[in-house]
């Protein structure tokens, strides 16, 4: 996939967009400089290490480095923003909550497309999108102590798992990657933005109120 | 071992008590749904796919998905559960500890068993097995954001130590597989669930009691 | 490396400082003896598993379990020096720190050296030491529920940094092994240790504070 342009296209995309939102967590956290560049390239490269290892892939920033500089990068320019007052505190949680969706759609789709043509079948491979595209959140939210999004509801899982599906489907009636690949991404952008927006949630369990209330 | 239907069997229980155990402890956190889902999945696979990836053995879920497809299943029938009644939210606690344990039980032993069988020796064999049966529980917590069970005491890692090492000392003497298993696994059980009901604890370090009234 | 005995004794006393270090950070918690002994051993294991899993490398201890047994070991003589009174509870923070630092100066250099030996280039080979000197550190805050140490900065992921940089430095222009290796220790273990002394930390970011306050 050396020279597939689109779909290193899509890498970009998403591991500046996780970069983003680990160092928004990092910045709303209180680290340091170099906290915020650590906690950005560890949520850029943490979905695709984990898939890398669950398909026993090489892991490829080892030999390929781009994401990590990439990631460094973007934690720099973050950095610049906040200082240059271009990025305010309080507009910390909506960037988190956009690049972190941006990373999700993107990711899964990609971690669905590297699955498939391991020869994974379909609904396992659709699995292994959402562990690559919710992994460098959850290792981001348990690093900084956060809640996982990705248990938090509001259409995280579901709107990945749609995701996968649509580009699993396209690709089973061979519609050209980029259809397959940009409809997945859109249609797991627009269901999390939607659900954030108009705060959608599957329903919560009866049991969890009074849990809840005590934790 | 394709065809060693009691191992499978094994599996199988081992599978459906983490599962109820991920289900019960996303309910008592008021997950939603997917998020009880998400958890009963993600408990029932980690600790085996935490010991593949130790052995360098390819994942087994990905090829042969039906753990993960089983441990969905019963998450469902556990929603189904709480909605209709028949397991009240005052039970959850009493459930994660009773699943968890038979899951540990479980699987320690068969941990230990696939690490024997790839040419570990017996020592380690019984680390990695105890790996086994308490990482799917450790994987869980944190994601929930609870103390580790491992952690908390109890005879927790000395159940799935003792029971691992009568697995390992049943096998070395050539004992026919079914009863090294479930001797393994009674022991494990019946250390646990006693340490439970009459708390048991191993004596905790007088360094210990002012820091934990601090955090 | 069977015979390299330097290298050897450069993992000796990582495994031990680490091994101290997660003893520290369990009696802190008031955890039991046993807590005590699991926490030290993957403390003194988590860093060098994570770096064999990215390198797609045998996991070391399982085929040569040397250090889970010093590690064992370290957490018994620990929990018999808090018994006899020659480690007292408030002595136990700057123990945690001191052992800590150790571990991280040891472990970042003998990671940097594992990955470059493994063929990768050395930035990544840096990147790879930091991951191993930093890995186990996070494994023990992770599962003991502290912030990691990693991102609470006081010059932690730099001095680490500093130090593998410096290792490969004096690599290229082949320094003796001894030298290297050395030179990179002292060049962590002082700038960590200086950090904590003189509370030395790079500046935070501007938004910090008040979510700070908040958390």
């Amino acid at each position: 996939m050396a020279t597939d342009y689109a779909f290193t296209g899509l890498e970009v995309l998403g591991t500046v967009a996780f970069a983003v939102s680990g160092a928004a967590v990092a910045a709303r956290a209180g680290l340091d400089w170099l906290g915020v560049a650590v906690l950005a390239v560890v949520t850029a490269v943490g979905g695709g290490t984990l898939r890398d290892l669950l398909l026993g892939h090489p892991v490829t920033w080892l030999h390929d480095p781009w994401p990590v500089w990439l990631a460094f990068g973007v934690a720099i320019l973050a950095i610049g923003w906040l200082y240059g007052g271009w990025l305010r505190a309080r507009q910390l949680g909506t960037t988190v909550m956009f690049a972190d969706a941006v990373g999700l759609s993107v990711f899964t789709v990609a971690g669905t497309e590297i699955a498939v043509a391991a020869g994974i079948r379909a609904p396992v491979a659709v699995l292994l999108g959402v562990v690559t595209g919710a992994g460098g959140g959850v290792v981001r939210d348990v690093l900084a102590r956060q809640r996982p999004l990705v248990l938090v509801g509001e259409i995280y899982a579901l709107a990945a798992l749609s995701g996968a599906t649509g580009y699993v489907l396209l690709w089973e009636v061979s519609a050209p990657p980029e259809v397959a690949r940009w409809t997945g991404v859109a249609i797991t952008l627009a269901l999390r933005l939607a659900a954030v927006r108009w705060r959608w949630a599957l329903p919560k369990l009866p049991t969890g109120r009074a849990e809840q209330a005590r934790s």
